[in-house]
């Protein structure tokens, strides 16, 4: 089995939820630019998940960039993903809605925290099927960026009732580290 | 023809099926972990109905597999199961605000089991195509997950009338039956 | 130019118009079979317009099949069609929800009429780059189902405003008549 | 890198954005022609953002015509004019619902061009990738249409506040500047 459908899918899939987030961003009835001020959280935490859905886009690209089949489980442990990035509207909303308080954040942080576990499963059922000595296994290595990730979200989510904004700095920091996609794919395909 | 667009045509709308979805669990005005708790059923129907739309794509994926070309018949047999799979929304957001009531339920399964036909129908016109010794004809066979799931449904529609949620626990059977794709077209199309 | 984008975006438009017809059925908030009783005008304008769009997706598959290449005026001309095909869901919208009145068919068959023009143009600007001795021009001929269609959109505008019910028929005659992928193509292409 | 992905991703996005806009044409809950006219100006902002995205679409496939390869930072410049752009049914939702009163005449222009610039960066991006001897750098050229662009959107924001619908009337001037597909692209892939 060829990747084409699921990447065709994957796209499909993470291009709506980046764009059903916006329906999230409700024109104002008036006209004043003073009647924008409320919507900022709302902006605020879509730019964050754009970012986000962009960095999983981009790093998914990457990730099979290097792979050359597929099989069921590895089309199941695509879904897993896409469902966990399926919250992020919700998440997103709830967050913006509610001014960046502790539970909405602590929310938002557990499905980043799931859907990178799901990422993880994924890259593991990938270099299952194409083995430990293939291209995409010495090119995913140790996988250092994902699991500091993991461990980052799992700070934050607890981190949030203590200090909501504190966590949400977490979520940039990883945003951050993530922004540039993983040269060491790159690298291995140029070789 | 070959079948690039239908599938790209069937991928773009089960995934937006899919987050479409999503745009029912509404985020609560409050922020409080106790306002999600309304959202649970929302959120149970939201789960089952992913599962379900990722079997069909995943089966969908695979059927195709063993496929060449197609016709004018087989394209309108694929719109007629995307009729169907397009109402899964409706019906899931109906038996999730009404907590799994019987008649929403009888629906939801009315609904999948007229797709489970429609998905027959697709198989039948697409072995009437290709001819009954071809791969994918040896590879569906008797097609007996296809045909137990029927009755399945056609069991659980008049149950819910009296167990609702034996009836969902028939839709949660099928849906384990299926979760692992086909392993059948699968095997045909290693050898 | 190679026409594989415009199909794909042609085919992420209609997948999407079709998918964003279905949000108008909204799940009542009783769970009686009762409460569906409202819903079925909504729902029979939703079943007519899955059909013309699934025609116009079917049509529109057929046709580039027959197209070697594109240029910026076939990309505009997609474009016009798109257009008015993403105002069926308004119009369908607007005639479910009042119940086939004579000013919401009126308005649901002018849309219809324009989408059938817009797809005579796009027809033209493939045939004028193709040339006339090409295999399109050939395929297409006379184009006597587009000029019927168009004719019988015409009728049926003005007929609503005398009877609704006779213009909606004449919809149902058009989508019937074209229900069936164009064979004069599919011919061609074999030969 | 090849260019699909990020193609089909991008066509994805604005699919959907072109068809998001839509539902803000709300269907009336009244038949008559009459209940139709306050939406006029959400109809003609619908109708000037169509034209834009469309116009978008088509420059992003005349550009990535030209171009063999992509990296990690045209990816994530592409993704930046996709920001831009989602925001655009938000604005021209703002603009249609307040009769295109100064101020979300201003917005609107400014997401225009902050798109405008960013579809800038993605063309210098993919220039420094391909090189300045490249086909590409040769067929983009001074870029005089791109920076005209910016130019008449950087006034027309200001000028929103004196007379929004000059202000819009400058917009329409860039639309119709840019309706024509970019032909030196496609002389020089014609070469």
């Amino acid at each position: 089995m060829t990747t084409t459908r699921m990447e065709a899918f994957s796209d499909g899939v993470i291009a709506i939820l980046i764009t059903i987030m916006v329906l999230e961003l409700r024109a104002p009835h008036e006209s004043s630019l003073e009647a924008l001020r409320p919507l900022w959280p709302v902006f605020l935490s879509y730019v964050l998940s754009f970012v986000f859905l962009g960095i999983y886009w981009s790093n998914h690209h990457h990730l099979l960039q290097a792979v050359d089949h597929v099989n069921g489980r590895v089309l199941w442990a695509n879904l897993h993903l896409l469902f966990w990035l399926s919250l992020i509207p919700f998440t997103t909303a709830w967050m913006g809605e509610n001014h960046f308080a502790a539970e909405p954040v602590a929310l938002y942080g557990t499905v980043l925290l799931l859907a990178a576990i799901a990422y993880y499963i994924l890259t593991r059922a990938l270099i299952a099927l194409h083995g430990r000595a293939s291209a995409l296994a010495s090119a995913v290595g140790r996988d250092l960026k994902g699991k500091v990730s993991i461990f980052l979200y799992a700070v934050a989510v607890p981190l949030s009732f203590l200090s909501a904004w504190s966590a949400f700095a977490l979520y940039v920091v990883v945003a951050v580290m993530w922004f540039t996609p993983d040269p060491r794919i790159e690298k291995k395909i140029a070789q």
